[in-house]
């Protein structure tokens, strides 16, 4: 039995169109973070999007969070626009976010379609368009849900505060200290969190997700000569500096994919039975991989292995080299100093620091064997830590209902393999639940040509977003 | 006893600033072969040659050898220029070679000086510009040596012929072609061949050079998924062909140089007597070759390790990886596709055709082995033979006394580490007995900035070349 109220999903059948002209206003902005072009761009969206929620009885404000260097000029980030609406204190407190710049885009780089016009395909149903699902959709579902309430005359559920940053697509740059100065004031008694930036790992199956698999990037640098040297003149002379790296490199991870790097392995979390069934409920099948890949490039047949491959068990890829011959061609040169790129993606119990420490020691012993005459450093670029959060919380139990209610099928309980740094940043300092709650599906081609939002996913959507508030208004806390 | 006219000699000496005058005039047409707006400077040079030639009495002529496209347009190749001297049954007939063209060179490229003008440093006696050692300064040599026999009305020694390519630095097309249709005409009659197109060891040792490595240039392609992928949605989910590339390239060549590949070792030349007495001989200390390096990595302290390492003993060197992430910072990508790139330096009995096989074979075994589902395909990009022949053939007795005449030391006996194509040609058409005789210092920087020829190297170089015909002329055949 449906917790929303009826009135309010009726309203968003009827109401279609004026959505999509919503959705179409907010994709003609080309907000793009990335290039200095766009600043004042990205600058007209977060106006735009404070006029749309104060006119939809939202407090909402501009926040200014200092300044970056964009294409080598100095310039204001992009402002975080914050809101909130209702404060009763009988009612739970939900933080959504949501970002409203955007990737960039040029109908040359191969669009059907220009990418800031919202073009709708009738036969299909598409809505393409740049930021259509990266994440003006979402962000317009809330909007939607707003203007229900409003034009409905209807009392909201919970409490809502929204955050929408308009630098995720370029490292949500200073949104941490932000969070950490606001954390007191505006982001003063939360209950939970919904982030709605993902998508559905298949293009059918609706699915809520409880955890993110975190990154670091090293860097092996092997140094000798100084200069770059002829192998005519010098091949069979020198400990080359390729072929120490190559050594190293290729210690890092087995053709199957295993680790071994020795102690990683043994930090991976023991798969709980509950974890197991999630994984074994998932809708998914070894095609729609292989259709991903374009190829059959599998390490197993088994769907729930690769599954777990992907979102719950760490994995290390090679990236490339840096400083090595790279062009097509052939160039018999000893490159004096080369760089080779890999990183492990982590999950629970592979933290950045001993993940890293691990990597050190063994990559230094493995030198040391190798008994070369060069240098080698081996450093960490970046690091991200994994996170999952607990997906049987009160507000992962709403989200469900609400999928069941609007979809009328159970969610799939997903991981994502990658990373969504914002999300940890949330999580650490304010110490919530977070639900991901994706609106988009798997196949919507987020920062590539011809990005998407079926008009079923943004209507469902929105239904789904006012849903879970229902929903989450009913239940109970742990 | 010299066996060099002593009016030669002194002729030399007496006329240093004229021919330094030669190579000016020679060094500031800027005969570039491999860019198409010097198509008119290189021609230029070749009539210039001709014009010098023929004016010391010389039968000279150029010949056309066909067309290449340059920079995307047809254009006829630089011709060659031939001629000769002299034709008196009684009297060796010898070949030499030299080449007329020369690399590239903007000032804005670092150099001290206008590449094309000589610049005399008088402090240093060191004759800058481009082509100054590499190669007019040695074919100058040849037209000094002709001016003082005209001047002095001296007879040649020998019957001399000349031939001067003008696409040497970019790649002698169709030379090959020329020398196969003029094997019984213009090359008829010939005793023995010599090269000035190297360079001594050191700065000090004059020597004479009777071996070449060859090279082979491979790629190993491993491909699986048709598009790139993003390693936090499909690491540990599938056979990533950058980890196959870096276990395969891994195998090829120990930390120690040696080269991995089954039956290659096997196949090396043992070490003669004379070899070896000869490697002893050589002026080598390893501050030579880490002043060269920038830095101490080589293998071992031992110099004639060291210089069979790089001169009588195959190498193999890693160069870099096609298709993978290879610029600075960071990418997470999965390269779908990448091209692993290597060569070997061959010495006798590795030749391209078994070596190859050796290769190929080694290579698919171990990729088998691997048990991935992505596609591996190894080839060959091109392969030259190496080359190696009797120093202790007369051409090179009458040089080593032509070297003790001029420098008063005993010359070093070498191989070149690298390839030089022309000389097999050569020496596979011809059938000939080829002298690589340099005129030129281990530092003179050919191919570089700031390319230079010591003067006495230009002027000893001069009686080198002409005392070497007086000593070949009384020198008993073999």
């Amino acid at each position: 039995m449906p917790a929303a109220d009826p009135k309010f999903l009726k309203y968003v059948d009827e109401h279609e169109d004026a959505f999509i002209a919503r959705l179409k206003e907010a994709v003609e902005i080309p907000s793009v973070s990335g290039n200095i072009e766009y600043v004042k761009d990205v600058e007209n969206m977060a106006d735009w999007l404070v006029a749309q929620l104060t006119d939809l009885g939202v407090k909402a404000e501009k926040r200014g969070i200092g300044k970056h260097v964009l294409d080598g000029k100095e310039v204001d980030l992009p402002p975080v626009v914050i809101g909130s609406i209702g404060n009763d204190p009988a009612k739970k407190t939900v933080l959504v976010y949501g970002h409203y710049d955007v990737q960039p885009a040029l109908k040359e780089d191969g669009w059907d379609y220009e990418p800031f016009t919202l073009t709708p395909d009738p036969k299909t149903g598409r809505l393409y368009g740049r930021g259509s699902t990266d994440d003006k959709g979402p962000v317009m579902g809330w909007l939607n849900v707003l203007e229900a309430h409003k034009n409905l005359g209807l009392e909201m559920p919970v409490n809502l505060k929204m955050i929408f940053e308009g630098m995720e697509e370029s490292g949500s740059v200073n949104l941490d200290k932000f969070i950490e100065s606001e954390k007191d004031k505006f982001f003063a008694g939360l209950d939970c969190m919904c982030i709605s930036d993902n998508y559905w790992l298949d293009t059918k199956t609706p699915c809520l997700t409880y955890g993110l698999r975190g990154v670091n990037y090293y860097e092996i640098k092997v140094s000798g000569p100084d200069r770059d040297l002829h192998s005519g003149v010098f091949g069979g002379t020198i400990h080359e500096p390729m072929t120490d790296l190559i050594i190293l490199m290729s210690k890092l991870v087995s053709p199957t994919g295993e680790i071994l790097i020795p102690g990683v392995k043994e930090l991976i979390a023991p798969v709980t039975k509950d974890e197991q069934e999630k994984f074994e409920k998932i809708h998914f099948q070894m095609s729609d991989i292989q259709g991903a890949v374009g190829g059959d490039q599998t390490l197993t047949d088994d769907t729930v292995v690769t599954l777990m491959g992907r979102m719950r068990n760490p994995s290390l890829s090679l990236h490339g080299i840096e400083g090595a011959f790279s062009a097509p061609g052939s160039k018999t040169v000893i490159p004096c100093s080369v760089k080779g790129k890999f990183s492990i993606r982590t999950t629970p119990n592979l933290g950045v620091k001993n993940t890293t420490e691990l990597v050190l020691k063994y990559l230094n012993d493995e030198f040391k064997k190798i008994g070369s005459k060069n240098r080698c450093e081996v450093s960490l670029g970046h690091g991200g830590e994994p996170w999952v959060t607990d997906p049987n919380h009160y507000n992962f139990r709403a989200a469900h209902k609400a999928t069941v209610a609007v979809y009328g099928v159970e969610p799939d309980y997903t991981r994502e393999g990658g990373s969504i740094p914002v999300t940890l940043d949330f999580a650490n300092i304010l110490g919530l639940n977070i639900l991901l709650l994706p609106v988009g599906r798997g196949d919507d081609g987020a920062h590539s040509t011809n990005e998407k939002l079926d008009k079923s996913n943004y209507i469902n959507g929105t239904k789904l977003l006012g849903s879970y508030l229902y929903e989450l208004a009913a239940e109970k806390k742990d």
